[in-house]
């Protein structure tokens, strides 16, 4: 779940006060989400969402993400958007967190993925890669190629009690790819985390994007091999390249892709799953078992990470 | 967290086909409560809790609970409402469980709890007490003493483990409780489990109860003592008699007390520290560590009995 730490309703009386929001109605911890505390928020002035930063956060990146958000917001992408105290700040403290409330944006995350989510999906993403262009304030991706290398040495040593083999797979797999990371690619703003979570759908159509919280500046096709990591892989972990055509046209349609880019979507999706691989195994190994977090299983990247070791060319994509 | 069991927006969709209650406008997992799905819903026309039944709720018991839910309303009392579907029922099924949607209830649980808190709390368990008596079903109650002693038959090997010293204090203090349980006192339908998780507040007053799920047929005073134990105990684990004069004297003035209850109260008190005690080491002994549920420490409550098992009489509670 997604509350690390309790507000009392005091403290949560008090900051209120700091805003013209209105007097608080109801207030409950949201499950969704897995890096930071959310809780909806009800007020006599609407609904909004509380979020308290927690330890994986640097609360000097804060206003870099808050300010994208409005950024983003100005150019029309839908998403959440800080509401200010009446002194100006949307960046604030409460219970020993930094926190922010950010208004409510209607609309449900797919639980299932169909195609005819892929094609918003991929939309969506080449009009954020657009209306980040001007923002000018860049934040080194930390969970990019530099980050690999270092997040692969803090777990290598109990990768085998995972899945025996995985402690050599895993190191030859990200050689290949640091050695195969493409040069030149254009790059942006991205939201580096565009899982179907963060993603809100109402009367199927996409309604908005939350949760920029590992927004970086990197690769912007690099944003798409997540999308087609997060989105295009069944149950069963095959692919389905219907999805994936379907989300990349789209974006095409908006962003045309370099032939670079076309060229860099196998070792992109390779970066991409063992991203999500090493933290998941990062997690895997150092979460303890009573935390409140539900780790996620690093195989189930591993196996999305060899589909894209054996992809040849962008057409295993289906373009 | 409490989301057990996840919906697919497809199954939400048509599942909301069968009701009046408009469209689905947002649709989010709520983190507080530990034994059933619960998911804020959002529609068209207004806010409801959709709630999953999991294991640990007996299907057939359903409609009792939400037969008590609808008659505690007619009597006054604020509480979640069943929503009927258009066949007229509210239990219905979905994603592989029963499910039932309720109306959403306005106001804040109490994260610290403050001596003025627990005037309102007794007032408010008396009120239920008195409205409870025209709801003619019965539910005998699986988790009062005749649940205690399988109880800790279930978790007594594990006990020395958790604490040492355990194994043999429970079983002497069981006995102890069950010995001297009292006979006669007045029954009625109690709400078991109400805890400041369970109790709204808003603008300072005491705004509404939720999750019946452990009610049943048992002594009144019990239920008192479930209150006595959930609120007035500091962090440390002082005993509060302030918050309890308070729960008790706001009690007695809608219900007053016989003398049979107010001596019953030690007893009562431990008897309910333990089944707090007993359910807690059962889940602590018996949660896999990857759960998503964070286990919640037995010795807490443990540590409550101790001070019960001192109680010489009402006395000891300040009245």
């Amino acid at each position: 779940m997604a509350v690390y730490t309790e507000v009392s309703d005091e403290a949560l009386g008090a900051f209120l006060e700091d805003y013209d929001i209105g007097r608080m109605v109801a207030f409950r911890g949201i499950a969704e989400g897995v890096e930071n505390s959310n809780f909806s928020l009800r007020t006599t002035g609407g609904d909004f969402i509380l979020t308290l930063y927690e330890k994986r956060v640097n609360p000097a990146e804060l206003p870099w993400f808050l300010g994208l958000m409005e950024h983003l917001a100005r150019q029309g992408i839908v998403c959440p958007q800080p509401v200010r105290a009446r002194d100006g700040e949307a960046l604030r403290q409460l219970s020993g967190r930094y926190a922010a409330v950010t208004t409510f944006l209607p609309g449900v995350w797919p639980r299932r993925v169909r195609p005819e989510h892929c094609g918003p999906v991929g939309s969506a993403l080449a009009a954020l890669h657009l209306a980040g262009a001007g923002y000018e304030a860049i934040r080194p991706n930390a969970l990019g190629p530099a980050g690999w290398a270092p997040l692969l040495n803090r777990s290598v040593g109990g990768a085998d009690q995972v899945q025996p083999g995985l402690a050599c797979e895993l190191p030859a797999a990200l050689g290949r790819i640091l050695a195969n990371w493409p040069k030149d690619l254009p790059v942006g703003h991205i939201h580096a985390d565009l899982f179907p979570d963060n993603v809100f759908f109402l009367d199927g159509k996409l309604s908005g994007l939350i949760d920029f919280y590992f927004a970086a500046t990197d690769i912007l096709a690099y944003d798409i091999a997540v999308c087609l990591n997060a989105w295009c892989f069944e149950q069963d972990l095959s692919f389905n390249v219907t999805k994936a055509r379907a989300m990349l046209a789209a974006y095409e349609a908006i962003r045309p892709l370099s032939a670079a880019e076309r060229a860099a979507l196998p070792v992109l999706c390779q970066g991409a799953a063992i991203r999500f691989a090493l933290t998941r195994l990062y997690d895997w190994i150092n979460t303890p078992a009573d935390a409140m977090v539900t780790r996620k299983d690093p195989l189930e990247y591993v196996r999305r990470l060899r589909f894209h070791m054996s992809a040849k060319d962008a057409h295993a994509y289906g373009i």
